[in-house]
């Protein structure tokens, strides 16, 4: 099992991110945000194969991309047509999309699910392709549990709302952990394997009390299970790193395996930064130390720095956290 | 005084036709739609002079582009704020300016207007940033004299509805009549330069049966003035161009400077075209031969052609009509 992901767009220009959850037996693919052109970066493959789009808020170079992947997969049936973002999500997907001409579209079948994710509820409607998207359909909101928004058979994705003088809503993957039984102890225990291991890692089917080649499930599952965690990326972008943000997301990213976020300026331009509810440089990296992450991948950075000026950026960062780095195709 | 334009986007690919209008003292800049990534030929000051926008249809291949026209426009005042299209175009560019957030906009100054040209009127809409888009305000409908839908000091701007299984609109600018005073006439008559002259090409200010240096104005007119016709250039994309079609287009065309038209198809690809109210390179050149254009400019041809095919399509049309070429940098 694995996380693979990589930062859309050029360096100065607007981005995204692609993220894989590989399972082994499956892989997810997620887009978070989708600024103009960088759809470009995937093979039509790869934009065709994207299950879910998460958005941080709807300033346009976010969301100026969209039209390139909604061209391309507006037709797509299947249950994995879904759109995410921070409240008003609802309304201004919805104008999205009745802003193109929908003619012939009667005989086609797509679904697409609209989620706005609310600080207790994530609410969705549904858009039907062959009613040209004109009604949104309201479905029944889903309470959160704490931060999640979203389980999948192998990770959940959680959301944080932010402050960017609207709400820039914060995302983050984590694979689930995963349970192998650890061969070793098997034969210290004088067990023979069998299909009873398989059992043993559900314990839905097979729970704690019941008994197995004679011992209790709980028993077993803790002489004989060994705990594999999983990968985590976070995707952070567009607010203010105050005091308040610091705290909520400090032990939101604990030991969060990868962190994508914006560094829009530099030191200097603190000033700037504040004004206009973005972060610098060495905000960053002091988030990514006290959160203890294992690296930090800086994007969205300002189209007013020339590419010294980058390199300088980063080198603040990794004063404070040296396992700061750029995308790949950024130096 | 000149007409000037370009195909933007490659072949195969996305297109919009940008038109300069230059009077000599004033240049004006109309964008013919807006396929994705088209704007980024431009130089960012031409994209943020264009004054007006025409849609032919709102299918995705000729809007997908507007995010990156509206991202560097939408805060900018004065007049030149229009956007025209089909039946339509109303709901849909009203729709599409809700689609993004729109903060810190209350102080801003904009206003957008949108005209849906109908067959006998044109609709038009107003809409403000300060409202964050919110109302389209009707304005007072404009009855079309014949095609014109907007006459301008130096150019006029025509329409035409065809057939795409929904309105595609065809446009077709021409500058208008330049007059100017012939010296050797105006020496034969024994009559000396002065203000008088310019008064003379003012029709309003100055009648045809007012006295001037002692004759009828209508009389110097006639002897006096030389007219020079103005360069035109027509844009005509995504319709069956049938014999209905035909019978409209070609009077209108007749004469035209430049034609820029798509052709999707070769012409083996006749059943194609027909299913999907296309054209073939032949139908195109047929066309042009029949109304006695100047120049044909082929565009917005189908990906499914390799470069080889590409220019046999060209081959195609030229053996109807020699005037035929591509846009620049496609060969």
């Amino acid at each position: 099992m694995a996380i693979r992901f990589r930062v859309l767009g050029a360096a100065g220009s607007d981005n995204a991110l692609h993220v894989e959850i590989d399972s082994g037996h499956a892989v997810s693919r997620l887009l978070f945000d989708c600024g103009e052109g960088c759809l470009g970066a995937l093979a039509p493959s790869d934009v065709l194969a994207i299950d879910h789009v998460f958005f941080s808020h709807f300033h346009m170079d976010h969301v100026a991309g969209f039209d390139g992947f909604f061209r391309m997969n507006f037709a797509r049936e299947g249950n994995n047509n879904r759109i995410w973002g921070p409240p008003g999500t609802g309304k201004i997907l919805h104008h999205r999309f009745r802003s193109y001409l929908w003619n012939l579209h009667e005989n086609l079948g797509a679904t697409w699910r609209v989620s706005e994710i609310g600080e207790t509820e994530v609410q969705t409607w549904r858009h039907e392709l062959p009613e040209a998207f004109e009604t949104a359909h309201e479905e029944a909101a889903m309470v959160r549990e704490g931060r999640v928004i979203l389980e999948e058979e192998d990770f959940i994705v959680e959301a944080m709302a932010l402050d960017h003088l609207t709400v820039s809503m914060a995302y983050k993957v984590t694979e689930k952990t995963r349970w192998n039984i650890d061969p070793e102890r098997l034969a210290a225990l004088g067990m023979r394997p069998g299909a009873w291991l398989k059992s043993l890692k559900d314990p839905v089917a097979l729970p704690d009390d019941a008994m197995v080649e004679g011992r209790r499930a709980g028993e077993l599952r803790a002489e004989l299970l060994v705990a594999t965690p999983g990968d985590s990326v976070a995707y952070l972008t567009d607010f203010l790193l105050d005091e308040a943000a610091a705290a909520k997301l400090v032990p939101w990213l604990s030991g969060c395996g990868h962190v994508v976020c914006e560094s829009q300026y530099r030191v200097a331009d603190v000033e700037l930064a504040q004004k206009n509810y973005h972060m610098t440089s060495a905000q960053v990296a002091t988030l990514a130390r006290d959160a203890g992450v294992k690296e930090l991948v800086l994007f969205h950075v300002s189209g007013r720095y020339v590419a010294e000026e980058r390199a300088a950026l980063l080198e603040e960062a990794r004063e404070v956290f040296p396992g700061a780095r750029f995308p790949e195709g950024w130096m």
